[in-house]
């Protein structure tokens, strides 16, 4: 036995995504209880030259949508960053839900060696599946979870690390 | 073919501690040129009830050295949180490398349905040994590179995704 290369990505990807969602809401919670614009929090950020907490998002949602979408050999949906609410920043999670459960076991399973290449403004980066997985894509989404999770706390959010791993 | 537990852990471990040490050296490189004391970035934190980068570093550590001697079904060395110096942290970080490089993929590979406990101040939590790693033990990992990388960010240090992606 073995592991699935869509459980590590798909299943991952879900779950980190449903934890964001999670994290998102009791920030909406703290707002609405401390008198506190919810538009404080959108453009909260760790560090001047950081993206704000919804970039951060948007970003958790292109890891997630085009990790799958690059594993599973298809164009993922194009969802352009033009959130300025936090409503909008919820939603954008969940329709990044939606797209993964569109994406099936049997386009990614069996596909580890697939070639997936990445453009950034660096260039073209090439990868196996497994490989983009496990050195790009999967540490690239947590990076902007564990990032909006940092912000939020930053922001007094009283979230803690099981907010963020989720229930057992 | 399908991806081994020994690849997704104690690989992917080691590449992140790699990445870690080379963002603790690039604090220490802005400490140094702008006469900031390292104690300052050791103490520093995104919130007053969060872990210092001390904290983080020793966390990462744990994470690692924890989630692959639980998937091997050995006992970790104990590394006690007495780090107090820059210089202590980074020895933090090159003895967990140190460990990870003792424990063989035999010892891990072909386990993915061992019993894994936690024990937390919760109680116990049981998993197998593949979704103590995609749901516990990856996530919990990133979070803590994730966040020292934060601290870092927010302290001046300027560090940015590659040097916690890695190269390619």
């Amino acid at each position: 036995m073995a592991l699935s290369l869509y459980d590590l990505s798909v299943s991952v990807f879900t779950r980190g995504l449903g934890q964001l969602a999670h994290l998102l809401d009791k920030g909406l919670a703290h707002a609405q209880a401390h008198d506190i614009d919810t538009a404080t929090l959108v453009g909260a950020r760790l560090a001047p030259d950081m993206f704000t907490l919804a970039g951060q998002v948007q970003s958790a949602s292109d890891a997630s949508k085009l990790g799958a979408a690059r594993l599973a050999g298809i164009t993922a949906p194009s969802f352009p960053d033009t959130e300025t609410t936090y409503e909008e920043l919820q939603a954008r999670v969940a329709k990044t839900l939606d797209f993964l459960k569109t994406v099936e076991r049997s386009q990614i399973d069996g596909f580890e060696t697939r070639d997936v290449v990445v453009k950034n403004r660096r260039g073209e980066m090439h990868f196996t599946a497994e490989r983009y997985l496990l050195q790009f894509a999967l540490p690239n989404f947590f990076f902007h979870v564990t990032t909006a999770y940092g912000v939020l706390r930053h922001s007094g959010v009283p979230v803690g690390k099981m907010d963020y791993l989720g229930t057992f």
